[in-house]
């Protein structure tokens, strides 16, 4: 069984989202863990002794054992999950995909580079068009968004489709479990709110257009819209929290925007990839809903909230989005993006051709497990 | 000494805003309190039984001692302050009004009535012209703003004066004492946001632009402007956090947006009022402040902070704001609203004639405390 | 399948701990949940109208749909678990219990009575022994002890039956949950501590003697031990945390009580009871385990940790237990030991004869589902 | 006016407990800051550059423009406040003694020496006597305790008067601001207990005995009194908590052990110190309270609490005991201790003979602001 499964290294395993991505691929049926790559400090260590685990669940026996290697090639799996600083993240995962390796990276390092799809693929899934472009062969780096961004694409996405979207203004409350461990000082947060968060606002400025935009030649072209961001650290464990008004293509009553929400379908419907959830946004009618505490968890971590929809003064309609930033907006992510590249079946690492990549159109549901890639 | 001081009677002084006034009057020059009125499950209690006392310092043994009054007049005061919830306020205010006090309400119920002055004592002291016009003599009703709005109306009126302000999107983060005790249950709120607050939005929707209005023709023109508020709670203590973006009249570079900050002047200066801060609005230029746990209380609590300040990719400028919820936001309002009374000699509590009122202009600062109402 | 399930009634359904009775109870393999009773209140709504749900996973279709019924006999079920307060559950347990319900209680009412069971099944299922003497006929009454009498006793039941335990001190810090909703308001807590928590001492100290006691003659005979207790209230939201020092029978090595721990066999190892954890207390050998918010649902809540097991320079030992309090502290409690009878066949409500109570010894596992009292 | 004053340096002045000396000193009447010392990475920055401020009230501009000294002598001031860390305390402290410096530290490294005074002036001020046995001349160093064993020992040093007290049991919850600054990881502590605190209950166990010593032939003689400790985190702000059990010496009503409480006498009373509370202890007659959020800062933090007296089955009373752990526990702790030592005429920075400290008894109380060290 194990045998066939995919083997996952994890680069930047003993951090917070480094840690989520073992807790989640622990019983994961198409990938396990068989390598885990970390800072100097821990290399050489087993990950029991080298790990903080802040994880709820125990950390899996299989893992716990594994030596922790360097983040540099070659690494003893398939692929790599990435969960490396931007800085590292610059300088490896180009050197991984030149070795041959599928880099999935939740890093913000290559996020906007052109020919690096920047994917929540219930919406962009057609973003890997942009592999065949790529510079980095034989493997390739694909990425997930930052976890702010991806609450604000996920909750657009149905507008952009439905009506268009020009104007977007969002403040965010973010929970600290985004700043990863240490992160921020107890005695900076506790009871208190801090109205800034170093870099979120320009990524959120930057990366939703990008999600949200077109393929047109080979490139994405991004989606024509303003957006103003506000970020916030608020004492919160898990989730964060959007408050967005946006100002739609044409004017319409809420009650088709609430439509809108609902009949919106995800690009990746009838594809059964374990971690999709049932529905990639929940949407609340009551007047309290989403809260980060009570709902961050919905669709184990990978459904999006949204709620209080109503006419905005400013702009035209206004609601609240919630997301599981270290689920949806970190490890799930990347997760969800290996099982479509999977799906796909572009993970053949070491032996990905470019003309593996030319058609990219979504194919049909992956049956079974995907096969390991050296059967 | 204490024979010259004004006599204060309480409306609502057993809940939290009530005592938040009971401890700013403890050892006020001007004024001292004599009478404290409640709802009838405490009359007849001393105060000291009547109350679940929540601030830091003792309560001041002169008013424990008080014997809890019905919220009708007559009562044992010169005038009275009002921490009554809004539906009784509205019932009752006017009844003392009638009775001949000077009723300096915190209560939402007659704030937009347009012959009810909204004060900002150091934004708009000339609405008490609006006193002319009023029904309820020969007492009157003057009122201070919802807590957020407050300190919103404080951060916009510098800009206002100086371009001119067209659009305004606002998104709190308020504190718990907001709500009162009881108030928020501890299992909703700690670890989490609640993204709505009863009426809160429409309160800042609407207030603000009569705080900012004009007296016109013995009438407010409200400020044009238009205004789309998000309301949520977190958890923190004391201090509501605002992220505002604002479309100026005219487009002008960020440092011009500093200096109207600097150089605004308050229609207080000069006077004297015990209550008043050294300056309304403190300025931050770092990038993580105004904090509530840090910077709530600066000036006393009276004293508005704005930081962040930069462009916004939407409408103009967006800023942090930050306002003490109980002390600026309301009991300290009320007191300062009660002050500048004092200092026109709009007092003469059961002895005001309408034509005390006609010449509103301000007068020259008051030099020492004023007299009794009865000398 | 759902026809061969025990139909379940929970008393007291819309609180905190009835949510989770209903939670826990949404997949159970033996119980369904066919009737919701609550306060004159609710009486008549759905349980979806009634309830202001605070559990995380949502709402279980099948008991949203349920019209709630007042709290008395007869109910659409065939037991009952309650959820009641204890001066409710002081009128109408005994009503069910004569009208032939087994009344499975998490209730405070009856625990101390003489012939009503305090169950921590691990502990001292054979304190069912009881129920021959029960008056309520021909249903009967068992109940689960306080939240943080669960920890400590199953603490200290190794070291009882090693060591014998004379005198024991505990401080508590306990959560927020346990004082359900509206609970705590929030600025009572927040950031804070409080020193005392209503009856909470009594309780400890007066039914952890009960529990840890043997079976001599048809009735409980106290374990002899001096118990100390101070409870704490603390901003935490699942998981009451204790401190414990004890005085053994015989002085021993710190390695012996740490053996005493590891050694101990549960009263239901082999039994497979569905809510029954791997096992009951899990040690940890680390300097800062358990925590509250890391540990408190280990085994899914049922499991309690133990942890910082050292000598104590005034006592013999001294350790930190960690309970999670609505899950094994209250509703998993009152489930397992509805499953403990179930597996007793004592779940023949409406029918159940004084004989049957008769041979209580353990029985062998239960190899399936039983059927359900009206076949 | 300045001229007058004692100049003071602080050691570790960048830290949590170096700023609360900064904010404490301010205006102080005796006392003026001249010189701030860090480590070698602030050393040569002005101190605003060099500090992340986290006081409530604004940095005093005099001290914001001090440039940082390295911790080492000379230092321009007469005398030094340390609050360095233990392992720096260790090595420095006695280096400024030896160049003729009063050392008043709230370092741990010397605590226990046994010819350091480890003082709670109002409870052993004669303590000072060990000054004359001291080996760094011609300074000295004189300590206050940790914060949560000040607490300990002001609330029994009543009862060890009164009743004698031999055996003690204390668990304590601990705010964070204890921990200094980064400190404690919000992930680690929000919603959580930490119940561990490196060194903490050795520190409790061993200086409590010390400070309700006596001087025998030129020692301290430990109390004779058995301690246990639990120490634990919990999200608290400021004020740490103390459950305290205690076996006195004789048994007595309960009544009596309050009288002690209400009839101790302050080796203090009279002296006008300026930092000395009206009273050392409060003791609340109420069920709730102490509670850190609302009573730590009783007496302007040098206040300790105690409430919830009652008896304990195990040992004789029971209480709880709060103490502003960054005021009375530690920055207050050693200003007080500076102002005993300027009223013993103590100061004479660089000049102090062996034979100033022979005759230690306690004088008259200091009229008027000490003159300076060099008339």
């Amino acid at each position: 069984m194990s045998a066939s499964r995919i083997r996952v290294g994890i680069l930047g395993a003993t951090g917070t989202v480094g840690q989520k991505l073992v807790a989640l691929l622990a019983d994961h049926p198409w990938f396990e863990v068989t390598a885990v790559a970390a800072s100097e400090r821990s290399v050489g260590k087993r990950y029991r002794e080298a790990t903080h685990w802040l994880e709820p669940a125990p950390m899996p026996e299989a893992t716990a054992d594994l030596r922790v290697a360097p983040a540099q090639p070659p690494l003893a799996a398939d692929i790599v999950l990435s969960a490396l600083d931007a800085a590292t993240a610059a300088a490896f995962e180009p050197a991984f995909a030149r070795a041959g390796y599928a880099v999935i990276s939740n890093a913000g390092a290559w996020r906007m580079h052109p020919s690096v799809p920047l994917l929540v693929p219930e919406i962009n899934a057609d973003h890997l068009a942009l592999l065949a472009t790529q510079e980095w062969r034989p493997g390739y780096i694909v990425t997930n968004p930052n976890c702010s961004t991806t609450g604000l694409a996920c909750a657009l996405a149905p507008l952009v489709r439905a009506f268009g979207v020009s104007d977007v203004h969002v403040t965010t409350l973010q929970a600290i479990t985004g700043a990863g461990h240490p992160g921020i000082p107890a005695l900076d947060i506790l009871g208190n709110v801090v109205p800034f968060i170093a870099g979120e606002e320009e990524k959120i400025e930057s990366e939703t257009s990008k999600i949200l935009g077109r393929i047109v030649g080979g490139r994405v072209e991004p989606a024509p819209m303003r957006i103003s961001a506000h970020a916030n650290r608020v004492p919160v464990l898990d989730g964060h929290l959007l408050c967005v008004s946006a100002r739609l293509g044409r004017c319409v009553p809420i009650a088709d925007v609430r439509a809108a929400f609902a009949e919106w379908r995800s690009q990746l419907d009838g594809l059964g990839l374990p971690s999709a959830p049932p529905r990639l946004l929940h949407v609340f009618d009551d007047a309290v809903s989403p809260q980060p505490r009570l709902h961050a968890s919905l669709g184990d971590g990978m459904t999006v909230s949204v709620g209080r929809l109503r006419s905005c003064p400013l702009l035209d309609v206004r609601f609240v989005v919630l997301v599981h930033n270290t689920v949806r907006g970190a490890a799930g992510a990347a997760i969800l993006n290996a099982e479509l590249l999977a799906q796909r079946e572009l993970l053949h690492a070491g032996k990905r051709l470019a003309s593996d990549l030319a058609p990219l159109a979504a194919k049909s549901p992956r049956p079974t497990a995907p096969a390991g890639p050296d059967p």
